[in-house]
């Protein structure tokens, strides 16, 4: 047996999420058709670094699985891609060792998410920027970003659905938020996160932006651990899962 | 009766073209189904600048409709973006006189179509551009897009489908290439496009930059009115139908 790790891209508009699910259109189930075929019928499991939602995008999302087949690396990614519908695609396929793990040897993700700010909605980013009528305060964002930034218990930035094992905190190495080309882009870079973390925290940043909070009572929202404090989760269509960084 | 002309925006990535079919999700049925809503039941037919094809976007598309109904132009758009999918957009509505007409009163069109060259697909412009995985000359194209600036008969350039009554004659006042991020883009000014006309000249351009045509021989195709000389129809993906003047 070989493992496969693979680095792929996809468009997540049309996807019932990553995660296989009974009739639903996922990006693991059509990632797992299109082995099927390779394997001649014979069913693959694969293994993502971790699951994305419906309409959330990826630049860089990682997956292994392993098969008989002795291919190589280059051969891989050929033929996935040649299989795979046009909003999947395979950037880079490597054989690994059979103790890599997609998910438990992932050390660090970096996530993007894009907003697009202007009074009226645009049809071609619908699916691509989360879209916010109003003026928003740069500075104020970026204050607030150098807050979240470090270690701290996330309690009050995840879904109250999140079943986490142990605890809520975890390690933002990266934190930013710059302007981009009619909006903003916000990057997080961290050890994990927990369920729906980046859109909760970026609906807080938003709201830092339009004035409803002040930069520094951030760390007051983080010590108080409780998600019903901040607003509503934003959309998942200015969610990009942008790289997944090994050992 | 008044007579309403809109300015529209949509993705046609999710459409069967423009023009109504029966039982296809059309940019005209989907306008035409909220103008229903708002006449509470009435039918109310809408005419276009003309038509555009499966995949074809319009960042200004105009059209025209008559309506006993007396709501101010800001309430028509505000009404009919209430009412209509996400992937439409109503840039701007106005009361015309009633000798207005989008399709016969339309001086000039604007296009522009984009090309994306890079030796991978991606993900997420599949929709929005048109992918050439090899490198093309930039040069090599402006120059045949000089060639092709004015009055000629664009038989070589329209599809065999195309049922005109009349000349192919047509002018184009501006045809040019630039560069543009991760690729190129063309726009094509004129009094009047063929069917097709747009992506076969683009088809042209893009041999030229692979240099299996000379731009000087642009004259000589012009001259022979034969469609069979060119390449293939491009893609529909990387059109957009941007402006329609009126006197």
């Amino acid at each position: 047996m070989t493992r496969i790790k693979c680095t792929l891209a996809y468009d997540g508009s049309n996807f019932y999420g990553f995660q296989i699910q009974p009739d639903k259109r996922t990006v693991a189930g059509e990632l797992e058709q299109a082995l099927k075929k390779i394997h001649k019928g014979e069913s693959i499991r694969i293994q993502g670094s971790g699951r994305t939602d419906t309409g959330v995008h990826a630049e860089g999302q990682v997956i292994h699985f392993d098969s008989k087949l002795s291919l190589g690396a280059d051969n891989w990614k050929k033929a996935l891609n040649a299989l795979l519908p046009d909003d999947i695609f395979i950037k880079a396929a490597e054989i690994v060792s059979e103790d890599f793990h997609a998910r438990f040897n992932a050390k660090m993700k970096e996530y993007h998410y894009y907003v697009r700010t202007s009074p009226e909605r645009d049809v071609f980013s619908r699916n691509y920027a989360y879209h916010v009528p109003e003026q928003l305060n740069l500075t104020k964002m970026q204050d607030a970003c150098a807050y979240l930034k470090g270690t701290h218990d996330f309690t009050t930035f995840s879904s109250v659905k999140a079943t986490v094992q142990g605890s809520r905190v975890r390690t933002l190495y990266t934190v930013t938020c710059e302007e981009h080309p009619n909006g903003f882009r916000f990057v997080f870079i961290g050890d994990g996160f927990l369920y729906n973390m980046v859109r909760i925290l970026v609906s807080f940043l938003l709201d830092v932006g339009r004035g409803k909070w002040q930069p520094e009572e951030t760390l007051e929202l983080l010590a108080a651990k409780d998600r019903t404090r901040v607003g509503k989760t934003i959309g998942p269509e200015g969610l990009y899962l942008v790289r997944v960084v090994y050992e």
